[in-house]
């Protein structure tokens, strides 16, 4: 589902208070159990891996890969590191039996990996768990007083859910092949297990048919994949221990495929891919047979493409206006007795479920699909949440979530980590029912991503997604996942995601020939709006070919100057802030006053940055704020009244968005206005 | 050639005087004539291009290929840019003929290009033209306030040399066709029109051989080009106007060689692939008929691989240890009257530049092969310089200049950008000698290049040496240059080259858990050793298997920081630093001052940072000499000459290498030491 208005409030977490003990393990997810042991395994010049008991090609393809990611993070490039047989390995890896032939859901990906100063053992059933294994012991790869070195350390680990998924839509924003490998390589690293491929909806149809070509032909302005290229898709993401379940949306979200098969609609056509971003009318005719003898055709020839057991047929959000438009369907509902959309959708979906059964594939759809008469093998993937997930449980049903865990809404990482599948009502659920509870998927829609920002609105976020999924459900210290989200960062950059690396060359795009540097000192500062806000708050309604280029196109889902800032004003106003901090605070205010000045001139010189005047003075004005609030506190002054009515009434219009961008350090310098009178009338006590 | 020592003072060439006028066009190289309009063209998302006359497929991938750059440009990246006919096009390409078949040294590559508001022409008597000139069109194109645009103008332009080219050596260290591809992608986009493979050394034979199979099967570890590679490389380099010369160097450099065809050696074997750098001492057995036998079947083979006119035979540093030792050569060269290795030498030369022009092709070679009784149309390329050229030019052969255009030896692009192939002894040549200097060539020597920094060793300096080689003589301001490089470096960075992006991770890398911010203000003011100085610095010889993964791999050629930095001493010492410049300054000095307190700890946890510890106290004593040298100037104090002689003995020492690093801001600080007195007296007498 997509565009109907989830109705959160938009709230930052509170830090978690448990306290961080000891070194950090820079592992991301934390796995189930980790004994930490002493001294450290070296990574010198001559490592080398080798494979005891099971072997398989791709287990010797991801020997290769992990030496490769091995050297880019030890920047020893060109070296000795290399595959041996497993006596005269330093790292040996175990695995016991071979998986299935296509991966399956719930197959074993447990591993343990013992790590001493003379070698490595790592031991896993399966290669699932061995791939798993492998990732774990990259992220324990450290620099230190010695050399490169891992840990020594003895760790059993094994997923907490079966299903660890990523979506990403292809169908508002098209993605090459490219894109969605780096992206399965960070969903490798993090232990995520199922990539759920978005392949149609209104704005494009992704998939080429030889059945019905017309579909991408006219259904994609060009842009598809050929079935060759799905096949290497696939056999990329099985090499990762990825299964990938394709979605083709319907009855409604179905504009593309009527362009080339408008006799597929309930309305009389002509169609044109859609353009723009909500939800549309058109939807499959659903009464006629031809429909279903076309579906037939087509579920038959994708069965056979994508290998995985589940089939994704959407199913959500049909508004029902093309049927109650048509004379025809409304006679049909008629003399059936179906009464409502929500009725002649579930006609519908027992019809494709039958569909999809019959060529082997178990049916999965968004809550929408769901009623009493269809089999209980149907996974229900929930945008709506717990309850809902809980109801389909209780029903019989198993599901997965993704309420909570909508990257595309730009929430802080800290707000995806505080959900989890298994609260609310589905914690009350009965054992039977808690094991129909699969998982989760993180889900990005796509209307403002491109491939030049995609990375960046998915990674790292879901990394923190996919520890909630794979670790254990005490596994809730924010703090420490916000320092091992930093780790998993830089090492996605390694592999070759964007996520980092894409943000200068858009700021630079954006500043021209001017102040790059005072560009990033705002940009670093602001936030897309959240949710739905960004549609809310457009001008002009947003097209499949409106530019991403803008400053909320640039700027990070999630402000690490702001989140560090927040913490800080919550030492201070704690007293607990040393004079370095202090000094440190002043610094960034004074930065921030002083940036107006210096930016201005690169935003008049700049069409795309016009709209961001408003947020440079804002910020500028926070900088003032803040320091007068920092001088009264040193000196131990009342702030009056008057100055700060006055401050809290700039700060009410600074917390607005503006050019959809939030400027996410208002709320701290807002809490130094409003604390200050306390830290200063205790300054005056306690000089 | 390589490894002798070239006895270059290393020297920072003075700012040219020449004050830019009118807003800076952003290209690079200048154009011949450019002739400043009015107004600009916008470019919108309906932006189309056409040709008109002549066309080709390689013409219509141009399109496609500028379109792809214009959408990153611009980050419009789905829009209705488009290729059209050229009736309804924004843009129209007029080419008048084809260009042959191979491309041929000093074929048209001249363009005109006029850009109204209303729309372009750019028009051209070839294709390569038309690629220069799309290139050109792109640079031009900038964020403005009224949306993206051209400027209008016209321009003429042709190259002033035939011969410009980039020589990347893949023997010492490995690179995929990716990195070349993308480097490639650099050359188009700056003019270059010649890659020179060197394809062949001591410590590797990169090319696979159908006839002789255990060339590359015993002479590569495994790294080499298949031959399908190398025709991928050279119809990549086509597309761009690019010729591609391949090396063999013969009869020294030749160690790789041998491992599989011991035979063809001075010496007994058996050989392994070098993996040290220097001259050594194997060489080709030039007195048997069986090394001629060979090398006229090897040539054969690869004159077909590589189509270009021009076959490299290298020639250099042949240190004549193994004939010396060899008795059966000694004899030969008695019962010849063949007195000593360059007569040696020569023999061989005339024999193989005999087989050379049997397959086709005319020979190139470095300066040690030339010898007047070569045919006059053998090519020499000078690594010694404009007198070695004049010479050559002056007995009538054609050459190239490559002295001073050393990439590996970490100058400044000032540096080279001062090196004119047509200077001093060159200068003086007649017509027709003038005639013979066919333009220079960049090189890239790789042993201290990897995968991850070699984009950084090229770019973006060899853009400067492009200018050189293809903008008028006259074009020499250094403001201009740098101003003009810095764009150029951003289109870099936009078409994939990683010259600016690997620097953080690498960076980081290093850092570990650390203050990565702290080692970036340390590293951002040091360079690399000049010359061959990190050899002779290194405690043990390094091999190529030695990571380059230090702070000197990661440390830019030319630090942007001390640049800017030692031009606000300038003027400070000038009395024409303003107050704010001074703030920046003193912020400058405090930020080196307080460095090393925040990356000691960082140093002390990375045993790769361990080496540069001195240089991180170095730069904050930098910190307190600056501000005491700004205290006394502002304050119009003398500077006690205890002060001053203490503080410039420190300085002495800090000028030294440190960990095969310069400190570069070191000099600007000991300016501020020693003109500190004479402007502190000026402010007391002007206060």
């Amino acid at each position: 589902m997509r565009l109907v208005r989830l109705l959160l409030p938009f709230v930052f977490l509170p830090f978690s208070v448990i306290a961080q003990t000891g070194p950090i393990l820079k592992l991301m997810p934390l796995p189930a159990s980790v004994q930490p042991g002493s001294g450290q395994l070296l990574i010198t010049l001559n490592f080398s891996l080798g494979l005891d008991g099971y072997s398989e090609p791709r287990l010797e393809r991801a020997e290769a890969r992990f030496l490769d990611h091995l050297r880019v993070k030890t920047g020893m490039l060109k070296t000795n590191m290399s595959i041996v047989p497993a006596a005269a390995a330093v790292l040996v890896i175990h695995v016991g039996r071979a998986n299935k032939g296509v991966q399956e859901l719930g197959e074993d990906e447990s591993y343990t990996l013992q790590v001493r100063t003379t070698g490595a053992q790592l031991s896993a059933p399966t290669p699932l768990g061995a791939l798993r294994g492998l990732q774990t012991f990259l992220q324990l790869v450290e620099i230190t007083p010695t050399g490169f070195s891992v840990p020594a350390v003895e760790i059993q680990d094994a997923p907490r859910f079966p299903w660890r998924g990523l979506m990403i839509d292809v169908s508002r924003h098209f993605f090459s092949l490219d894109v969605l490998k780096r992206n399965l390589d960070g969903m490798e690293a993090v232990k995520l297990n199922v990539f759920h491929w978005h392949l149609s909806d209104n704005q494009g149809f992704r998939v080429e048919s030889k059945k019905f070509p017309k579909l991408q032909e006219m259904g994609s302005g060009g842009q598809y994949y050929t079935q060759d290229e799905v096949r290497e898709l696939i056999a990329y993401a099985r090499d990762r221990g990825i299964r990938v379940v394709p979605e083709f949306d319907m009855p409604g979200h179905s504009t593309a495929w009527f362009v080339g098969y408008p006799e597929l609609a309930s309305g009389p056509g002509p169609y044109t891919i859609e353009g723009q971003w909500g939800v549309f009318d058109p939807a499959m005719d659903v009464t006629e047979e031809h429909t279903y003898k076309f579906l037939d055709e087509f579920i038959g020839e994708m069965a056979k493409l994508f290998p995985d057991q589940f089939f994704h047929i959407g199913g959500d959000e049909v508004n029902g206006k093309q049927w109650d438009e048509n004379a025809k369907i409304q006679a049909f509902m008629k003399s059936r007795g179906i009464k409502t959309h929500d009725d002649l959708q579930a006609y519908f979906n027992s019809h494709i479920q039958a569909i999809v059964s019959k060529h082997g594939k178990t049916m999965e759809g968004w809550d929408e699909i769901l009623r009493p008469d269809l089999p209980k093998d149907v996974v229900i993937q929930s945008w709506r949440g717990q309850d809902s997930l809980a109801s389909a449980a209780q029903q019989g049903y198993r599901g997965l979530l993704s309420f909570g865990y909508y990257l595309d809404l730009m929430w802080p990482a800290s707000q995806h980590y505080a959900v989890d599948p298994m609260t609310g009502a589905t914690a009350n659920l009965d054992a039977a029912g808690k094991r129909r509870i699969l998982g989760g998927e993180a889900c990005e829609w796509s209307e403002y991503a491109s491939p030049e920002n995609l990375d960046s609105r998915i990674w790292p976020r879901a990394a923190a997604i996919a520890e909630r999924l794979w670790s254990a459900q005490s596994v809730t210290d924010v703090n420490s996942m916000y320092a091992r989200l930093e780790y998993v960062s830089l090492d996605l950059n390694g592999l070759g995601l964007t996520h980092r690396s894409s943000y200068e060359p858009m700021l630079r795009r954006l500043a021209g020939d001017g102040d790059v540097d005072a560009l990033r000192v705002l940009a670093d500062v602001v936030e897309p709006v959240k949710n739905y806000d960004r549609e809310e708050l457009a001008k002009t309604p947003m097209t499949s070919a409106t530019p991403l280029n803008r400053l909320i196109d640039a700027a990070r889902p999630e402000s690490h100057v702001a989140r560090e800032f927040s913490a800080s004003v919550d030492k201070l106003l704690a007293g607990q802030l040393d004079p370095a901090g202090k000094a440190q605070m002043r610094a960034t205010l004074e930065l921030w006053r002083d940036n107006d000045a210096r930016l201005q001139p690169t935003i008049r010189g700049s069409f795309l940055l016009q709209e961001d005047a408003t947020l440079s003075q804002s910020l500028s004005a926070l900088g003032v704020i803040g320091l007068q609030a920092m001088d009264a506190m040193d000196g131990g002054q009342a702030l009056s009244d008057d100055w700060k009515s006055q401050q809290l009434a700039f700060l009410k219009e600074a917390e607005k968005p503006s050019a959809q961008l939030l400027l996410t350090v208002a709320p701290s310098v807002q809490k130094m206005v409003e604390g200050g009178v306390a830290v200063a009338a205790a300054a005056r006590e306690n000089p």
